[in-house]
């Protein structure tokens, strides 16, 4: 099938080297004219622009979105709403927040255009060489790209979830899920390192991926990622957060549902960025106040951090 | 190699066939006449009391307990220090706190009977067909089973960590990540079920064991616990703790690491099974105190939960 790709990031350039192994006619465009460059070595069609783009596919047209969430997925859906023809499909396979993905598709809506939702999973190497996709959206579209969805996902890493949203829903759940696991596995693995046992990391991550309970994908990036450096010696202890634990923990607090531990590994997450820490100043001087107990200072020329 | 089994519930049961499926020759015994019984009838010879079995082995002896931690463990390495002889093998394969088996290394090595802490991981699946271990203790007793270790665990799914400790201390914080992981995929499985989407959390749990990045075994047991009530509708929702997160949780104290997930997914289990919940109590009752908000009472005639 002939495929227009938006978004030839880490996960859209690898997205369209598996569609090319399915034999399918990617024609790509990115906005970074390296990222156009550098797949066009790789043998993938690039159009000029997102209009040369549009002509050069057949009705319905089939265009597929890897671009980040927010603004760069919300402009070009809006360029698109009005640029596409009856019965074009468009596909998000970003992370799009579900409430924006049930908003692009009635923007698209009112132009006859079909749209799904498609979360995607597997990271760059799932992208490469199967995901796991989590689609919702207009049936009918997911009917006519079935066998496309088959090609680029792992057997039975595809489901169909229903209306627009409830795939990005489910991949939003899936990233709060990954947040938690991750968290948990750091957490038991600092208290490895500070156990006063001489651990070899690498071997425990080794030996946890072989018949035990907590065995799966996380921790075989955990034994890939010591192997390279059981110290993360050159690691700074600071993550990012993405949006989806987020939106999982906003949605959490509109349904009323406890959710603790998702909650607090997206905090964990803050807290590893919080350079000056004014709540722990606060408790710190707090107990001054009432104990006397010493609060640290800054020296004269520190700088602040 | 003639093997002393002391304990035959569903690990050690298991475990007996899983030794007896490497010609290992298995004298099994257990208080339960009736765990016992059901073990003769796949064909382990079980041995009439803790004397006979000891007789019955030949030098240097080797007995595996498979036993509750505290007390049934602790008696029964005590009786077996006063009974074994120099160069007797004692291996600890349950879930001992991994301080206690620092002692029972120091109650045996008294007596010149060497220790070995074996955490088993896998659950019943692993001990009858192949288990994850995480041994430590005397190294001439390891080196000495070695190639019995290897029989029974998965291939690669075998550690050993040195001193006596920290077997279970490994096993322990298995457990504590465990706690995490399983609790994150609860709250994320109770937001799928409350999304207002129509989700089959079967074909989800499938679809995330494919390609995702939560993909493990984990999401197995979610999978194929679905496919057998996919409501969970006979399930009551409380879950106990056998104490492995507690120790985490209380060594991560005595380290002063913060283990905020681990911490939490255990005290979710706590509030699971508070029926009483004192602390809500005293909250909702402070709304009221201070701003009029209903309390909700009691009606004549409710029985206590």
């Amino acid at each position: 099938m002939r495929i227009g790709l938006i978004g030839l990031g880490k996960m859209g350039a690898n997205l369209a080297m598996n569609f090319k192994d399915h034999n399918h006619d990617v024609l790509g465009y990115d906005l970074s004219k390296e990222a156009c460059n550098s797949l066009a070595e790789q043998g993938i069609r690039i159009a000029e622009n997102e209009d040369q783009l549009i002509q050069a596919l057949d009705k319905p047209r089939v265009i597929w979105l890897m671009l980040p969430c927010g603004n760069p997925t919300d402009s070009t859906i809006r360029m698109l709403s009005e640029k596409l023809d009856d019965g074009d499909i468009v596909i998000d396979g970003g992370n799009s927040r579900y409430t924006d993905s049930i908003q692009h598709a009635k923007v698209l809506e009112k132009n006859n255009i079909r749209f799904l939702d498609c979360g995607t999973s597997g990271g760059v190497s799932g992208a490469r060489n199967g995901a796991c996709l989590m689609i919702g959206g207009d049936q009918s579209a997911f009917d006519h790209l079935k066998s496309v969805f088959e090609d680029i996902s792992v057997e039975d890493g595809m489901i169909y979830t229903g209306e627009a949203g409830s795939g990005h829903f489910m991949k939003m759940v899936h990233n709060g899920i990954e947040y938690g696991m991750m968290q948990a596995i750091g957490e038991g693995f600092q208290l490895m390192k500070e156990s006063g046992y001489d651990y070899d990391l690498v071997e425990v991550a080794k030996n946890w991926n072989h018949g035990s309970v907590i065995r799966g994908w996380l921790m075989e990036i955990v034994q890939n990622q010591l192997e390279q450096d059981a110290d993360l010696s050159d690691v700074v202890g600071e993550v990012d957060a993405s949006g989806e634990a987020k939106w999982t923990i906003e949605t959490a607090l509109e349904k009323n549902i406890s959710m603790p531990v998702i909650a607090l590994s997206l905090m964990a997450r803050s807290a590893s960025k919080d350079h000056e820490k004014f709540a722990c100043k606060m408790v710190a001087v707090m107990r001054n106040g009432f104990g006397g107990h010493n609060v640290m200072k800054k020296e004269i020329g520190d700088t602040v951090e």
